[in-house]
């Protein structure tokens, strides 16, 4: 049975990057050796991270002054690498949700942190608009898009203050004007690569502003110096990542990852919004495309473990909601093919016809 | 032509390693999805870090209170969790090379650091084994394999206060005595896995001594209490480390792997002694089995080039020297077969006959 993946993360990658990563593992580069057992230093692999850097700027456009960099530790390490790299007195931060709390918690250990607005009375079912960044923060802190929540901020925002995103789950899936950030970090294992690798792109100049002693590993001035060299990288998470980033420019680059994500998801949604047992979580204006959350309407809450191995025994994978939110999530980043939608709203609409 | 990969890591792993980690990486345990777009809380893979795991503690004999933990940031990133987590006031470090230096660099920022002896002065050929650890250090920390330059601390030492070891590239090469240490860290990416996973054996009671603040994803204990999972770990180098896990175990464990790492050394550094042109750069009780490291004899300087050439052709692959010493560098982790070991050895004694 076809299986459709809508993992929230490790997730879907396209078949040709697993295939030309499996091919390599049992020999890179026709080299008689593994992925697995090549130097980081060998001159067959600085290629790899070379162009990994080059499509990084050209599919995003990065403007010159900024560095890419392939790093260890996930997310999650960033949160405390971003104040300690930019945090001198105060920073804003707007809370939607889990990882952006996450974020905001590491922060406070390094001065002032000013949480703009939160939508967290609603279970961060919305993205706040009204809120003032003060003007002498040091940086503005977003989620760009909320995984678990299923919201997303799918427009660069204007503030008067250095703005810093981790787009974790939807780098990639939309154009950005990366100038108006000093800083886009983020997992790579929703749009990019299997899990192990996270990249940072970084203003150059907006760094050695801080006065504090900064770690070696933790100072991202260590791995601008070193191209991503300082240690060991994840070399097969970054040949996994080349690999994407060739696929996402062979199919129209971030342009065309945009149209699909809009057609993919208001296909989701439509079917959502239709369909008498399904209800939608997110406040409209602020859906994700890429996590799409949604919960049997109270009437057929009783339904909903039905629904799961409904879908489950139809080749579903991964779509049980987070139990933040419950019901469903379906996660339709970069790789899900159109077809793999459609075969879950061809499953909602057979429940709902059984029901 | 057959390779023998020599290099010093990432580095060779077991065949069988690398043929089960390119067919999880086309399909996970028939699940119809890759090992490398499978979420970390998938039902399939908690099995693979909990065996994992508990081969860890099976091999290593590693007593009761002590966690195993998979990291991501690689070694160099535990050269400030060490001190963040255990350095309250004075820490004492045993000067060995390069990761040695690197790893008191980051130790200095945390509080007094007291370096006990240093073999800098004869470029690192030797380990230091005259010095005092003082009695009121939070711990002594020990480098036991210098990769750089081929010196091995090849038993587990007494001292008044805790151990900690950075066994990057030789755990897993001989028995050791856990009990001895309060921590043993390393990247994996020599005889464990490919680059990108970190391995962290620490005693749990050690934890929670230092007064200071410890950023979430540097305290050791946030590891523990979410089961190396507070966030996405490394899928892919865990599920690799696993399969090498399983082939130690398979082989007769570390005592076998530690009976075939002499034999490989012996075979090696007998040739080096024997062979006219060459000599070993390490004092001999202190050398290396992982990385064994040789120059050209003084007289026989200007051929260094023309050996590296001559073997390259023959299918060594990485022995080049490190800058730091020169000349060659053989690293022979576990799962360098004897074969391999042999072919370098006749490649020595052709050239010597041509010379």
């Amino acid at each position: 049975m076809k299986k459709h993946n809508f993992n929230a993360g490790p997730s879907i990658l396209p078949r040709e990057v697993i295939e030309n990563t499996a091919k390599a593992v049992l020999d890179f580069n026709d080299s008689g050796l593994s992925l697995m057992e090549i130097s980081h230093r060998a001159k067959d692999f600085q290629p790899v991270v070379d162009e990994a850097v080059a499509l990084f700027k050209e599919l995003l456009q990065i403007p010159e002054g900024y560095s890419v960099l392939f790093l260890g530790g996930g997310a999650s390490l960033e949160f405390c690498m971003v104040p300690f790299n930019f945090l001198e007195k105060k920073a804003a931060y707007l809370n939607t949700g889990t990882w952006s709390k996450k974020a905001i918690k590491e922060a406070k250990a390094f001065g002032e942190v000013v949480e703009v607005a939160s939508s967290a009375d609603a279970n961060f079912s919305f993205i706040p608009k009204d809120y003032t960044i003060p003007a002498d923060a040091d940086y503005f802190h977003i989620t760009t898009n909320n995984t678990i929540f299923g919201t997303e901020l799918k427009k660069d925002i204007d503030s008067p203050v250095p703005v810093i995103a981790d787009m974790s789950s939807d780098i990639f899936s939309r154009p950005i004007d990366v100038s108006k950030y000093v800083c886009i970090y983020g997992g790579a294992q929703k749009n990019l690569a299997p899990a192990g690798v996270t990249f940072v792109i970084v203003k150059n100049e907006a760094l050695g502003k801080v006065s504090r002693y900064i770690p070696t590993m933790l100072n991202y001035q260590t791995h601008i110096d070193n191209g991503s060299m300082f240690n060991t990288p994840p070399v097969l998470p970054i040949y996994a990542a080349l690999q994407t980033l060739r696929w996402i420019k062979a199919q129209g680059g971030v342009k065309e990852m945009e149209r699909r994500a809009i057609e993919k998801a208001d296909m989701l949604y439509a079917e959502i919004d239709r369909n008498k047992l399904f209800v939608g979580t997110a406040a409209k204006e602020d859906r994700s495309r890429m996590n799409i959350c949604f919960v049997m309407k109270p009437e057929f809450k009783e339904l909903e473990a039905d629904f799961l191995k409904f879908a489950t025994e139809r080749g579903m994978v991964g779509i049980k909601g987070h139990r933040s939110v419950g019901g469903f999530r379906a996660s339709c980043y970069n790789a899900m093919p159109k077809e793999s939608v459609q075969a879950l709203i061809d499953c909602m609409r057979e429940f709902e016809k059984l029901h």
